[in-house]
């Protein structure tokens, strides 16, 4: 039987895929915040660089406790918003079902899975450029391949769900693969998350003004070679030429905001713990002081409550 | 006989200490560049917590090729400006008087020693919160004490015209000091220029707001220890407790934007070689490594870059 799909939090990211999910025939269920009366009315916009993903009849719901439960209940929120889901999110999901978190950072799902036992929970990572430009409506720019994860705390077990997780996101046109471990990803996309979204809000700039200023590509540079360093203290060893490989990748992108300049562009809460503050602990944990991304870090707190304040 | 004074650059800094020295008596005369139709017309005027300093009519001029020849010439322009004073520098300079470089950063009284050979070079370090606030306005707002300092190149026979210029500023009521040591002086007023210009700048936020948010403080001292660290690796070691009593006096300071601040608010250059880019570059040639320091200089420069063009 096909797995069943919800989507929690039907932003840039959680829109996009979740698009995909529901036109390759998966039941996928939305959840909505402050626009969901928007959506009802008048449909989910999503315009990718594939064409037009939008749906105007959909599973569309108004709160967590109305989301039916689901096999593969995908985690699509900020982190920051994360906390309000600890309650309820084990009787989203259906028997032998998981749930998977779609967020950046470190750590995040070993938090999600002490509040769900006995559930399975799985990452995935997102090579995803896309934006919410408006109420309901997304705007998918470049990318989108996930990379899925098990926790080890899941056991071998866990692997049958997660092909079939694969194969279903394959079959949705989502270029998926799973890596064996989950960490090493993790940090791998941290080495491009830590340099871009903290310069992009501290410097007001987009990737490529970083990239194309002498000063901007070294910074970028420095912190990139910081997180690899501080990846491989952590036993997640980053392959050669790496950095040398996600620059020129970034070089070609189209130019870009990162999450983290929208949401200090709208005011909202930036994700410093998850992109930051947790991985500079567990690099200290294993001896590493990632100086270079502390600093950027203080400067974001301090940036982070000007911009709530103002 | 007294000692006649020129003020290369009539602004925050030398409009204040030329008007203390006009009203003592000395003779006393001023440079200015876009300001100078309007003072020509309505005087200098400069207030101060001490007490109104403004002139109505004085030795005011255009242009440096019309100022005449002084026995201390004052060099208080942003040192972003200096490069047009290499040709004539030398003949302002009355037999047997000086050139007194009242700037921030390190290196710049050995760059200026070589554009006037034979000529005494001092240094002096101001401890002043004074802006410019209109054409030919200047606010003092706190402090205004002068550190001065022999360059070894000079040789001990400086010290005596030294000694002069130190009467005769403690004569216009400025608390003046000799110190024995010109590159540790600079170290110190680095100690603070370092943090508090810079991350003023890139956080867009006054001394006050960085002093109260932890991550602020954090980054301060972070930057303070660190130029200590290679003040005490350029010969030039700081006084034990030195970053406490900078953090203090910063904590008790009036509320302030510092001169960088000002010059990126105004959209002028920035200080960014003199403040950072030298002295990141002497601890780098004995042989410490200033991370957070360059870190900061390279979001300085491109923020430079895009406040110029802006």
């Amino acid at each position: 039987m096909a797995l069943s799909f919800s989507i929690i939090g039907t932003g840039a990211l959680g829109g996009y895929y979740g698009a995909l999910l529901h036109h390759a025939g998966f039941e996928t269920h939305f959840l909505l915040h402050n626009d969901y009366a928007h959506v009802r009315a008048c449909g989910l916009r999503v315009e990718s660089i594939h064409g037009d993903l939008s749906i105007a009849q959909g599973n569309f719901w108004p709160d967590l406790s109305t989301l039916p439960a689901c096999d593969v209940v995908c985690i699509c929120l900020k982190s920051t918003a994360n906390a309000q889901l600890r309650e309820a999110l084990a009787s989203k999901v259906k028997p032998g079902g998981c749930v998977l978190v779609l967020q950046n950072g470190i750590g995040i799902e070993e938090e999600i899975a002490s509040w769900v036992p006995g559930i399975f929970v799985f990452g995935g990572l997102c090579f995803l450029c896309s934006n919410k430009v408006g109420p309901g409506f997304i705007k998918h720019l470049d990318y989108g391949g996930i990379r899925l994860g098990n926790l080890e705390s899941n056991g071998s077990q866990a692997l049958i769900l997660l092909e079939q997780i694969r194969l279903a996101f394959v079959t949705a046109k989502i270029e998926t693969g799973i890596d064996k471990n989950l960490a090493q990803a993790r940090w791998q996309k941290l080495m491009w998350n830590m340099p871009f979204n903290g310069l992009s809000v501290v410097l007001r700039c987009t990737t490529q003004q970083i990239m194309e200023h002498p000063a901007g590509l070294r910074l970028a540079t420095q912190i990139m070679e910081e997180v690899e360093a501080a990846a491989n203290a952590c036993g997640s060893p980053v392959p050669q030429g790496f950095v040398h490989k996600m620059l020129e990748n970034t070089r070609r992108m189209t130019p870009y905001l990162p999450s983290m300049r929208l949401d200090y562009d709208r005011g909202q809460a930036m994700e410093i713990d998850a992109i930051y503050s947790r991985p500079i602990a567990r690099a200290a944990e294993h001896g590493y002081d990632m100086m270079h991304c502390r600093m950027l870090r203080d400067q974001l707190l301090m940036i982070q409550q000007e911009s709530l304040h103002a």
